[in-house]
């Protein structure tokens, strides 16, 4: 469904400096663009292969509003690419209204257009809000709850009693509501403690492929709204994920464990269970975080110190065998220095 | 299904102190906890919620036989928490014997009260033990066996040949038997080694969500009893576990490797492969074990030490700057220390 | 169905010392094999158990010529075991055509003698080569190209639009063609950015379990030609990995990263994002890559170091405490003697 460029500079509010009406057809990156589609710059270096582009046209910022194309000018070229990407992007095929194919149990409550495909199985007395799209091969325990507008993609497991909010999207093969890592160690085994709570998924929340969320042993896991979870992620049980967290692949949080909001963990971060991360803590990647976190701090490192800290520790590290090294000799001179100066008197 | 506080205790075989016939509807946490349901005390910093706690009952040790509030004493409150969770635990919703949306293959032996769901598939000749419960969505492969009273959660695979024991639970996304990791490299390409072993799971083993455990390549990979295992976790071929170890989530175990009874892996560490883990052996978050480990041992880090002069080593790492500038400082001073000295006599 | 020993020896192009028409039911590691099995000598330290071992034969390298029990003398017997365990592994056990419990959407296109079993759904227009096999609980999306004989275990998932070549085998629980984890951040949270790409994996790729990887942003994401993948590994958006590169089990590697041919990455290995390995890169297991590798280096570490500046570092870590000490002691010595020196004259 092709645009003019003079409908994007007005759906993107920004300036326009060439013909309204060339028409474009996708958005592509700088160096693979055709003549029918845009592209954009959002860094300095990506600038230079401008001139070889072939792209119809270009979202710039200010600073390329020299470039002698058809540019729309934005203040966030970066956000413009994603509501232009948004624009170009293929319709969702959703099946069209309940398969026969599926399995809906007692009772289950469905919004206006719901879609549900075949190979779904959907437990007793479970809700579903207008325009939630089921894919393929998912499985709903009973007394699920999907806020409006959610997309499951195929695979997705939600266990009994479990909640996603409206507007959130999930991935294949995620598990939500699998039993929390309970157990009382004993002389003859461990004994499992039943896990009995839920969890909750607040609104526009956009979980990964193939992750896994616990249930609270007693209460809630929780992940608060507009949270994005990457793939492989392993929530354990309790666990609370503060509004607009961003979680990278393969993180891994320890029971009970709290962030805050913002709180960004970098990729295969590991967090102890029953700390607390304070708003805005940021982690970096593969670190091991062992103790709470204030807010607003930056950490690294396993286990995790002050992100500068560790920087500084990192750089001095390869130095570590020429400073044993030195020390030696250094060792080895202080002693021939002592040998050469006369006796200590005794005191 | 309330029950009375005195049940409780003959349950528990505590002893009450308070009202025998007080109606108690659930568990929860103490700062949860309504006037209608029990809570306990594990650990002394939760004491100190015990006077705002709006809880009918406690379950507590005798340490805190004081508190003024309806009791059961007993010698260990958080074994006493697990049975009374059990107890108020929703009965597990199975369907009611074999749905005829599921694909079951020729020859399948099912015992007593099999509950099969819809969407399931089971190869031929898979056995299926009394009571044995296959959620929505899970595939069986030709020949698995599945012990009495185990319970698969949905969308669990079970490849060909594969052993589960009895009172085992599966969580969802888990897969068991995929072909382990084995190719012979070559200059035209890794040429496969077919994977020819199985995968044996011992009773009483609970397995977490999106799992991976490889079939041997010959042979068997063997999880032994008892053993818990958590999200994420992936074995390798003819990797074998020791019966009630306890492998956290994300953890990996490169193939061939052998631990021990009564192991302990924490979350996200990795093993390589060919070695040995004693029994009783303790590996710290995160850490990377290359090397077998004696029985008994507490090892972190990667690569991994024993824990004790891992955490020396760790608390000195901050010094490290502090180190290299102290050292470059006494080179300085020990060059104008000999320069002040006479200078040596030929020898 | 067995084979002879001069069978084998001639499929291995191998030099018989013992009975040709003696007969061999199995191959099995030194010792396990029965009378009735053959087994194989990979490196001297197994050879020792020869004398013990029940096999009817052995095969092995000229090294071990002078062994007194019926040999095939080949060069490279890791690779003649991979050949006889694929010979005398059992045939694929396929759902002969297409079963009438799958779903099909329209105008899907498939090959000769293709499989599809039960509890499958296909997209509509998704094109399958020839042979292709695709287990219960698989669902391909709208569009799905898959390449003659490849094999889809159970519970695959492929997102609509991606590719899959020739010879491929994916393993349960796989998800290929998952959004890409792009967000622009934004005062009102994160905005998402549409994953407009798709996943190209070439001929001859294995993928194990409970893999993710993300379709492109814009473009694809590619799996050369040969590359062999282990079990949750998560591949980001725009990822390139080069023919023949091996990734062992939960590496995940960020966006936009690309791999040269041949590339190595071990166990639980993190790459950030926007950064070259060249060919033939090898990167030690739990590594943290946070920048470029040339061709034909070995790193290891987070962050990554080239591995044997790493390995002394490491080798010296355990110093650091002692080190530490050493240099109070040096410091307090070097003051003393300064103290004994006569007063340094004035400048």
């Amino acid at each position: 469904m092709p645009h003019t460029l003079g409908e994007l500079a007005a759906l993107l509010q920004g300036e326009l400096q060439g013909p309204a009406e060339l028409i474009i057809e996708g958005i592509a990156p700088i160096d693979q663009a055709t003549p029918a589609e845009i592209t954009f710059i959002t860094q300095k270096r990506f600038a230079r292969l401008a001139d070889r582009s072939r792209a119809a046209a270009f979202i710039v910022s200010r600073e390329f509003a020299g470039l002698p194309r058809p540019l729309i000018i934005v203040d966030h070229p970066y956000l413009a690419y994603a509501r232009v990407a948004t624009l170009f992007a293929p319709p969702l095929q959703r099946w069209p209204g309940i398969s026969d194919q599926a399995c809906l149990g007692r009772d289950v409550s469905l919004g206006r257009e719901v879609s549900i495909a075949p190979l779904v199985f959907i437990g007793a007395r479970a809700q579903l809000g207008d325009r939630v799209t089921v894919m393929p091969g998912c499985v709903l325990g009973d007394e699920v709850k999907i806020g409006a507008d959610t997309l499951l993609y195929p695979q997705v497991t939600i266990l009994e009693r479990c909640t996603v909010g409206a507007r959130c999207i999930i991935h294949s093969g995620t598990v939500i509501g699998s039993d929390g890592f309970g157990f009382v160690p004993g002389a003859a085994g461990h004994v499992k403690i039943p896990q009995l709570g839920i969890v909750i998924i607040g609104d526009d929340v956009e979980i990964g492929a193939n992750c896994a969320i616990d249930r609270g042993a007693l209460g809630a896991t929780r992940v608060g709204r507009g949270v994005k979870i990457d793939n492989l992620v392993h929530l354990a049980h309790n666990v609370e994920v503060g509004e607009h967290s961003f979680l990278v692949a393969q993180v891994g949080v320890s029971g009970s464990t709290k962030l805050g909001k913002g709180v960004t963990l970098a990729g295969q971060v590991g967090l102890v269970g029953h700390i607390e991360l304070g708003d805005g803590v940021q982690v970096g990647a593969q670190s091991g975080v062992n103790h709470s976190v204030a807010a607003g701090q930056t950490v690294s490192g396993s286990p995790a110190r002050p992100h500068r800290e560790w920087l500084l520790s990192m750089g001095h590290l390869p130095k570590l065998p020429d400073i044993y090294q030195r020390l030696k000799q250094l060792e080895k001179q202080v002693s021939e220095l002592a040998a050469r100066l006369p006796q200590e008197p005794e005191t």
